[in-house]
């Protein structure tokens, strides 16, 4: 048998996304959707002092993803890719990841902007968004860069 | 019982870190620390045009790690904070995020800089760092504001 590794969520991800057909791929063509992140009670002593970040890290698991092969079309292009160079999320651990505006915390509940993240969906993580460790200058983008920024924020939307 | 999720790993990666009492704490202090991810077969497919990006973000399951408590002091810094504003791997879920420089590919075999986990530990992802998607700028960064670039440098590489 094959090494495993047996995780639970934390919390739930709260948002107006119902339908996985539709709706933002990525926060960032997310604007004006609100969300919530309710975090379970023997959780909540740990999200101290995350208010002073403007950004957080969702991780969570995208409970309704249909597993991709290993080769798919991405929302925003039309050319084959290897699924690890692209962000679907029917992944082999299907680990969504979303980089959100952390807008105000009321004890275990964080309101967040540009929520991409289908209603319902179980939190595995919430990491502080670092200038230091996440933020990177002058990066080659692969086929995305292929993709001027009006087609991928129309297609990103998926209204 | 609990909802659970059960990931397994697609990979394994390598580097000279051994000890999880030394070395880098992420990718940033990890100047000159070569690594290999090595994908296993049936997931190779899924890395076609990885290549073209110039970072790529891991993630992986902390194997070594410890469970934390809520409240903890982080690495560079002597003062408490909640878990979830820090970057300790002992996490309830201890998924691991590290994202690093793509220096090529051989198959399935990914050799990146700054490389900062721990020899053998179990991949979980591979996600391209995409400008559009992971770069946000002008971030407030919580009580990581109050460490000066220096002192954060100095403890974060725990040599």
């Amino acid at each position: 048998m094959s090494e495993q590794f047996v995780y639970h969520p934390i919390g739930i991800i709260h948002s107006e996304h119902t339908d996985p057909a539709h709706g933002p791929i990525q926060p960032c063509y997310a604007d004006g959707c609100l969300g919530t992140v309710e975090v379970f009670d023997q959780y909540v002593e740990g999200l101290k002092d995350l208010e002073g970040y403007s950004h957080i890290i969702l991780l969570y698991h995208c409970h309704r993803a249909r597993p991709c092969p290993m080769l798919v079309k991405p929302f925003i292009q039309d050319k084959e890719h290897g699924l690890f160079a692209t962000r679907m999320p029917g992944r082999p651990n299907p680990i969504g990841m979303s980089i959100v505006p952390l807008l105000s915390r009321e004890g275990g509940v964080l309101h967040v902007g540009r929520i991409d993240v289908l209603d319902g969906t179980p939190l595995l993580d919430i990491k502080p968004y670092s200038r230091r460790f996440d933020r990177v200058d002058n990066t080659r983008n692969g086929w995305q860069d292929e993709v001027d920024d009006e087609t991928a924020s129309a297609r990103g939307r998926r209204p």
